[in-house]
C-alpha cells in the first residue's frame, strides 16, 4: 500500500485492493475506474491517486462518503528511479529528455491545490510510460526552474546539453520545458545550434501530469514521434486541439504561447506549422526544413543579458530609453504600433541610443504581419534614425536573436546585418495568407 | 481640366476627355476603366487621377506609352467642400464624423509613395460619398494626427467632441482614426462615455483612399450603417475579410490589431464580435450589448499619463520597475507570461512600487485567455507582494483603464476594485472556447 496512511490506506484496505490493481471510486454522484498508483512523495496522504483510461492521473481525497470498488487485480506498474539504467532494446531510436523544470510531469499538490514545478526527467517518463514502446529514453537534468525564471545562461547551458547528448548517439533530444517561456528558449536554440542534424523538440504540459485534463501523454508521446522523425529543426510540440487528437509541430523561431490555459495555446505565428503529429505518426506540411543527415552539431553560445524589449503604447515617455542608456544596455528591440512606428516623443531617445552605438531594432505589436517602415511618414523618420525593421520576425525571437548576435559583435552594421537575415527561419521572405488567423463567425460558413 | 498639368494634361486634351467622364487607360499591358478625377491639391501634377467601379481611386502617371480612351461622357463628380452646409434630408438619420488623422482618406503622394496623412472630415466624406444615401453626414474635425502620436488629452477632446455631437442631436457619431492606435483610443471612449444612449463607431483604413486596394470605401459604409443602428456601444468597425465582404464590429474594449497590413487585421480577442454589416444591413451576435435610449451622455474624462505598460521577457531586469518609481509613475500593468508570471528577479521592484502605493496590475502576453495567479508558486508569490490580475482584460485595454482611473483616485483598494469591476465590457465573466483563433491545418478538415 506504497506510500498511503490514514483514511486513504484504512479505505483501501477495507475494499482489498492493492497498487496496480483496477478500481473503481464512487464519490459525491461521480465515478471514475482506473488502475490504483503507488502515493508519491509530496501528496497529501488522505488522497487516492489512480491512472484512468485516458493516461492521466486523478487524485480523490478520501473521505467518508467515498467507495472505492475491486474491479480486477493487476500488478504494480514499473517505476523508473532517477538514473536508472535500463537495457536499451537495439532495434530502437535512442532518445534523450532533457528536464529543465516547469509544468510537464508536475504535480498538483492536493493539500493546498498549487502546482509543485519540481520533477526529474525521471518523473517524466514514468507519467508516460507509452514513450518507452516508441524508443530507448535516457533522461538528463539539466536545470530545475519554472520557466519564467529562465535565464540567458540557463539556454546556454540546455543548448549544450542537447549538443552533447546528440553528438553522444541519440537520434534527437527532448527539451522538457515550462510553457510560458518555452518560445523564448526555442529561439535560444535556434540561434545557437550549429549545422543541427536531429530534431530538438521542447514539449510541456499546460495542465500538471496528475490532472485528470493533463495534456502531457500526448505531447510527450508526439514529442518523442517528432524526435525519432525525419527532421533537423528545433521544434516545439503541443496540442493541436482541445481534444487529446493530435500535437502541431512549430518551428522554434516562429512559434508563440498564445492562450494562457488551453492546451492548444502554442500557434505558429506568419508560418504554416511544421508538420502534425497523429498516433505516433508525423506527416510535415514544409518541405523546406532541416532534414536529419550525419555530422557533428555544434554550439555558438552565449547572450547578452542588458538587451530590451519595449511595447510602444501611447504617452510611452521618451525618458524610458534614456534610462535604458544611462543602465548600460547594449541593445533594444521595439515592439512599435501598425507596421512599425512610435510615438515621435520616442524620436530623442532612439536617436540618443543610436548616437551611442546600441543597435534599435523595429516589430510590431500586431504580432501578425511584417513590418514596413517605408509607408508612413513616422516610419521614413525612425528609419532616418537608423531604427531598422525585421522583416515578419517576432518581438520575442527578435529580442533573443539580439542578446545572441550581441554577445558576438558589437559593430553596429555587422549586427543589423545579422538581425536582418534570416539564420533559423525567423523571417519568411512571403508570408502565405492562409497563416492568419480568423475567427468563426456565428450564422455565416 | 482641373488642376492637371504638363503631360498628363496634354495627354488628356489630346484624347478629348474631361472631368467625369468614363475613360479607358492602357500603360504597359495593364487596363484600366473609370471616372476621370479632378486632381487634388498635393498630387503629382502629372498623374491622372480615377475612380474605378470598385469605388477606389487610382493614380497614374502620364508617360509616353500612356494611352488614354473615351468611354462615354460623363459630369462632374460633386465635392463636398470644408465647412459647406447640404440641406439635410429629414427622412434621414444624422451621423456625425469626427476627423483625428490617419490613414482614412489619406492620399499617396505620387511622388515620393508615401502616405500623407493631412485630411479634414469633409475629405473623408468625398472619398465615399456613397454614405450620402444612408444619411445626413456632418464632419468635425477635432485633430490632425498619425494615430501613433494620440494622447490621453487628445482621447479626452475626441471624448467630449462625441458627447457633444450625441448630445446636439446626431443619431450615431464615427470617429474616423489610424489604425496603429485605434483599440486604445477606443478603450478610452469606452471608458469616459457614461449613460451612452447611441452607436459610437471607430473607422479607419488599412490603406489609403487612393490605392486600387483601398478598404475605405466598405468601412466608412459599414460604419455608418452602424452607427444607425440599434447599438449603445462604443465600437470599431473593420474588414472582416480580405475581400470587399463585410464588416465585423468589435466592441472597443475587446478589439486588438492584429495584422500590420492585412484589411481584415481587426479581431475580437475573448470575445464574439458583437456583430457584422454587409450589404449596409446589420446583425448582431450579441444580445448582450447597449441599445439605442435617451437620455443625455455624460463624460467622464481625464487620464493620468504615468502608467507605464511593461512587457515581461526571460532576463528583465528588476531596476526597470525602480526607474519607474523613481520617475515618478504612478501605476504599472504588467505584460505578464503565461497566467500571469515574472521572473523573480523582478520581485524586490514590484514590492517597492506597492510599498509607494503604485498599483501593479497583471495581464498576459499570451493575449488571449483569463490570468489566474492562483495555479503556481509565482503566481501566489506575486499575489501575496500586492500585484492583482485583471481577468480577461487585454494589457492595452488594462492600461488605458488605469490611466483612466488614476486620474479620478489614486486610493490602492478603490483603484484595485475599479480594474477588476466589469465597466465597459472589456472582463468577460466566461470565455467563450470559439472565441480562440485556430490555423486551417493543411490536409485536415
Amino acid at each position: 500500500m506504497k506510500g498511503y496512511r490514514d483514511n486513504a490506506k484504512n479505505l483501501l484496505k477495507s475494499a482489498s485492493v492493492d497498487i496496480g490493481d483496477r478500481i473503481k471510486i464512487r464519490k459525491r454522484g461521480q465515478e471514475f475506474e482506473g488502475l490504483l498508483m503507488p502515493r508519491t512523495k509530496g501528496e497529501a496522504a488522505d488522497h487516492i491517486v489512480m491512472k484512468l483510461d485516458s493516461g492521466y492521473n486523478i487524485g480523490i481525497k478520501a473521505t467518508e462518503d467515498t467507495e472505492i470498488e475491486k474491479i480486477r487485480e493487476g500488478k504494480e506498474p514499473e517505476m523508473r528511479r532517477h538514473g536508472e539504467k535500463v537495457e536499451p532494446d537495439a532495434d530502437k531510436p535512442n532518445i534523450s529528455i532533457i528536464g529543465t523544470g516547469g509544468t510537464v510531469a508536475s504535480r498538483v499538490d492536493y493539500r493546498t491545490g498549487a502546482v509543485h514545478p519540481a520533477f526529474s526527467a525521471s518523473e517524466i517518463y514514468n507519467s508516460a510510460p507509452e514513450i518507452a514502446e516508441i524508443a530507448n529514453i535516457e533522461t538528463n537534468n539539466v536545470c530545475n526552474v519554472l520557466s519564467e525564471n529562465m535565464t540567458p545562461e540557463l539556454w546556454s547551458k540546455v543548448g549544450n546539453a542537447v549538443a552533447e547528448d546528440l553528438n553522444d548517439g541519440a537520434d534527437g533530444v527532448i527539451v522538457a520545458h515550462g510553457t510560458d517561456t518555452m518560445s523564448y528558449t526555442a529561439s535560444a536554440l535556434s540561434f545557437m545550434l550549429k549545422n543541427l542534424s536531429k530534431p530538438v523538440v521542447l514539449v510541456g504540459s499546460q495542465r500538471s501530469s496528475d490532472r485528470p485534463s493533463s495534456d502531457v501523454t500526448l505531447n510527450l508521446t508526439g514529442a518523442v514521434s517528432v524526435a525519432i522523425s525525419n527532421l533537423a529543426e528545433v521544434c516545439v510540440v503541443m496540442h493541436g486541439s482541445t481534444e487529446d487528437e493530435f500535437c502541431l509541430i512549430h518551428r522554434g523561431t516562429k512559434v508563440r504561447k498564445c492562450h494562457t490555459s488551453r492546451r492548444d495555446a502554442f500557434q505558429s505565428i506568419n508560418d504554416l506549422p511544421l508538420g502534425i503529429v497523429r498516433d505516433k505518426s508525423v506527416r510535415f506540411f514544409q518541405d523546406k526544413r532541416g532534414r536529419r543527415k550525419n555530422g557533428k552539431v555544434e554550439v555558438e553560445d552565449g547572450f547578452e543579458e542588458k538587451v530590451a524589449l519595449v511595447k510602444i503604447f501611447p504617452s510611452i515617455q521618451g525618458e524610458i530609453i534614456e534610462k535604458l542608456i544611462e543602465d548600460g544596455y547594449k541593445g533594444i528591440v521595439l515592439e512599435g504600433t501598425g507596421l512599425g512606428h512610435t510615438p515621435e516623443s520616442l524620436f530623442s531617445g532612439i536617436e540618443k541610443a543610436i548616437e551611442k552605438n546600441i543597435p534599435v531594432a523595429m516589430t510590431s505589436q500586431c504580432i501578425w504581419g511584417r513590418t514596413n517602415m517605408r509607408v508612413y511618414s513616422t516610419g521614413r523618420d525612425l528609419l532616418d534614425l537608423g531604427v531598422f525593421p525585421v522583416e515578419d520576425m517576432l518581438p520575442e525571437t527578435a529580442l533573443v536573436k539580439m542578446m545572441w548576435i550581441l554577445d558576438k559583435t558589437q559593430e553596429m552594421e555587422e549586427v543589423q546585418a545579422r538581425m536582418k537575415e534570416n539564420i533559423a527561419g525567423e523571417i519568411s521572405s512571403r508570408t502565405r495568407a492562409d497563416t492568419f488567423l480568423k475567427p468563426k463567425i456565428p450564422g455565416e460558413e
